[in-house]
């Protein structure tokens, strides 16, 4: 299998030196994603936790919402050719009903009212497996919060040389890390988190807090919501859509979460 | 139209201390990107130079390759809808050939070994207007690379304050900003860049530095030798592929480029 990191002869040039030598880069590697033997998406990652990655996806995307669903992973190999794992299926139980087709259109399908923030905000209401209860909510103490960003840090002692990796990390409610993914997507650690979790069928994530290592987008606000992970802080800033799917959805966000302090969005 | 940032009420919390005010968002918006009619791509962005946007895509993923392969650009509505400004339709010209079927589809398509990093660069090399060659090589001097992140930061007074965004700078080999677009997506925002010269007529860059705020990626590489860019510097770390796409095709990469020292990946 491909490795994660590789070495790569560089030229460190500081203070007007220039040294030769060798230094660890994050692999990034093309990995189709197959359900039910259809093709339904290429995304470029960082090889390793494959299969969660594959998971996670579906369950972003609104395949699957269960463990059950899915029936067993495996790679693939065209016929013929040597096995490269980049390309993972998905079996899904038989009474899995999805159109693949959904995948090859670039539009939104519930639209009313054109394409739009709104529409965003619709299509993930359209997709969740049941909507967030106020009792579910989750809002952590402040030094909780806070010491999040050290433990992720030193959790990361793997992959952090390279600098090049995302993080998604877990933690329960008390501030203990239950997992950490990486990768040189940031959706795609989501996805591998979230994945990982519905492997263990320890979905919903309810009590947990999901931190992740740049921005807050809406796509990683939609991919914890549909894990049902009812808090999410970023060390990045948030967007207005971000921002505006976590509170329609009642889930906490902070942002720019580091150095002793964070902003509450929600 | 949208704009870029909106206010937004959050709650600062430092040193134990909670108050209440607002802050700028980033906004993020979903923009439905159509060539000839088909819709081919919807990307999560921010407001503002949507029709670069629409037009670095298009040259990004090797439709056109020229400034007389667009006759114009509008907004699209849909029928009996108001103008959201979300919908982007490029009108070729009459003589661009290509398959709208290329955009609903996962897989690559020229793979003869199943999918790997292999095929990816194959791809680029088969969608290149024509080979790099060694004349159009740049290897910018030290100093001048050094100074390119203060010149982005000085250059970025609007956005600056959201924390939100990549930005993507082309500076002359001089050292002198051409050209600066940001975007909540890095993608997004070379390829608003990319979509600004080609508007302009001004490609390919030849004698430029492309300057990323964030990582170097393989898709990043990719857009940057589509529009004969000879070096590119990223803030981050570059990935595997984004290093193997740079040698292939004489690319200089600088990653790291901060605090007076950088790698030379080629």
């Amino acid at each position: 299998m491909t490795p994660s990191v590789i070495r790569s002869d560089i030229v460190a040039v500081h203070n007007g030196q220039h040294s030769r030598r060798t230094d660890t880069v994050v692999v990034e590697e093309p990995l189709e994603i197959r359900a039910g033997d259809h093709s339904i998406a290429v995304t470029m990652r960082t090889p390793g936790s494959d299969f969660e990655l594959a998971a996670g996806f579906l369950l972003s995307e609104g395949v699957i919402h269960r463990r059950d669903q899915i029936r067993h992973i495996t790679y693939c190999a065209p016929a013929g050719q040597p096995q490269q794992y980049n390309i993972v299926n998905v079996h899904l139980a038989a009474d899995v009903v999805f159109d693949p087709q959904r995948f090859s259109r670039h539009v939104y399908t519930s639209s009313s009212c054109g394409i739009c923030g709104r529409t965003a905000l619709d299509q993930v209401r359209a997709s969740l497996p049941a909507s967030p209860s106020s009792a579910d909510r989750l809002v952590p103490r402040d030094d909780l919060l806070l010491s999040l960003p050290e433990k992720l840090r030193q959790a990361q002692t793997v992959f952090a040389k390279t600098g090049g990796l995302h993080a998604a990390a877990l933690f329960d409610a008390r501030g203990e890390l239950r997992c950490l993914r990486e990768d040189v997507g940031r959706h795609n650690a989501v996805d591998k988190l979230v994945g990982a979790l519905l492997l263990e069928d320890a979905l919903p994530a309810r009590d947990t807090i999901l931190l992740v290592s740049g921005r807050a987008s809406f796509e990683l606000v939609q991919k914890a919501l549909m894990a049902g992970i009812p808090a999410m802080a970023s060390v990045g800033a948030p967007s207005s859509l971000a921002v505006a799917l976590a509170r329609e959805f009642g889930l906490t966000l902070a942002g720019f979460l580091r150095e002793g302090r964070f902003n509450l969005y929600t």
